[in-house]
């Protein structure tokens, strides 16, 4: 299987496990077959939107592409039709979606590249690209999304997507340099998890999140 | 009235209709003027405007067209200050909101078509323009959107977007499909509320959509 | 000092303010540093983001000058870092908040007519400038954008665009108008918060914003 390929693979490994969460979110709400459907489509392919519109790579990716869609709703109706399959699924879905976060952060900061855009866009958009769908569904779900509260989530796209804009800008080999900023990511979002590592709080009024 | 008159008329019913909704539910929860007329401004706009934005048609026609931006302070101003109109006019309200919820869906699946995308795009983007202005709303006003919970809403607009797209592909008579596009997507719609048809929800822990 | 570099200052001045209330509000919902970066550079940028959407001017400028992201996050850093200080600048905020609403109003509608579009599109976009960050930080922050509620902040922002947007057609001195649309908004800002001005609220049911 050569590189392009197995990114392909990722990449809608990935998706599904973006897509599962989205589904699993909005099904606990309680909403009905079209939300968890939408949800799952919009966590998946949320943060490309975000980012095409703001390089103005129209009409966006995650809506031309009929793979996204297809892959959001498969996961939509195993989340809806097979619960224990997902319970089942629940810890590789938390490895792939560690894997898709470094992908999107990588690939979105390289997309901006292409289109020609200065290192700060790439690095943001390469956040944008990753973390954008969570946000939205978050948004969507009315309440304070999760990724700005607590856990190294973004904060992991930051650093995949600044290891590969800079590298970039010092002439690293493009192949190698990815799967450094991919595998920088991944490992510091599983780490993170596995060890409960937190960012941390500025001493606020609040920290309870339901002010 | 030919064909384009009676569009044109319907379609500022329709956006007469969603800004009346918007601007009731912005006055039940407590919005001061300003509020009312943004509200209902972005429900009238609010789907087109992200479907503009999708197919890089900037600046978005919502913004562009000072009709739109009347009839939704039209709606706002009668919301404020004439209420038992409104109430009187509840059943039109949800006729042409049906309407424009058919309308908004065919359209914006046309707009996406006559800008060169897929089919795809066309279909996503007619639910876009027909609920997103909706979705906003719920966003702004801070709860779940209702059309992501229960109702056939969403769900009709996607019958009459893919209606129109499945149409055009076939090489149907524009008008004609058009026509039975709209039908199709007002009549669910409208039977939905008349019959309380819903879709299911699936089995998940919540279902009170306010955990 | 020339108006140029006058304005460059102002610029940064209330780009620093909208930052501050921005990483005041996440820190007290209890977000972690990396949360309350993001959001101080979404009240700071947000606004003209979205107008550079609806312009087509991608990609968006706050995401390509370092400065405005620098801008944030020495916002952000000082109210984790030094709440004293925050607490004790909380009067020369309000002041650089009111002036950066009026910048923004004011840049934003030019920018808008520089880039062709009609009256109407700069009048909405300035106030889309001012007030979209804000907007965006209470949705991200989950509670209903206070500026819909009460106070006299995108009101303001309305005075201002309009000013610059009708004094340009009616072929006012550009660095005057300027001027003058920049002191209106900022004054009826300010003497709003001063003397407790607000729009009414409709009769409604409800009012309590918290239904």
């Amino acid at each position: 299987m050569n590189d392009h390929r197995l990114f392909t693979t990722l990449d809608l490994a990935g998706t599904f496990a973006f897509a599962i969460s989205g589904a699993v979110a909005a099904r606990d709400r309680g909403l009905d077959w079209f939300g968890v459907v939408a949800i799952a489509f919009t966590v998946a392919c949320g943060g490309g939107v975000l980012r095409d519109l703001c390089i103005g790579a129209v009409p966006p990716a995650g809506l031309t592409d009929w793979r996204y869609l297809a892959v959001a709703m498969a996961a939509a109706l195993m989340t809806i039709a097979a619960n224990t399959l997902v319970v089942r699924l629940a810890h590789p879905v938390i490895l792939f979606d560690a894997i898709g976060l470094g992908l999107f952060a990588v690939t979105g900061a390289q997309k901006a590249m292409i289109f020609g855009h200065n290192a700060e866009v790439a690095v943001l958009l390469g956040i944008v690209t990753a973390v954008g769908g969570g946000l939205v569904r978050d948004v969507l779900l009315n309440r304070v999304p999760v990724i700005l509260q607590r856990e190294i989530y973004a904060s992991a796209a930051l650093v995949g997507a600044s290891f590969e804009v800079v590298g970039e800008r010092l002439g690293w080999l493009s192949s190698g340099r990815t799967w450094v900023a991919l595998a920088a990511c991944f490992a510091l979002r599983y780490l993170s998890l596995r060890y409960k590592w937190n960012l941390p709080r500025s001493s606020g009024r609040g920290g309870s999140g339901a002010d």
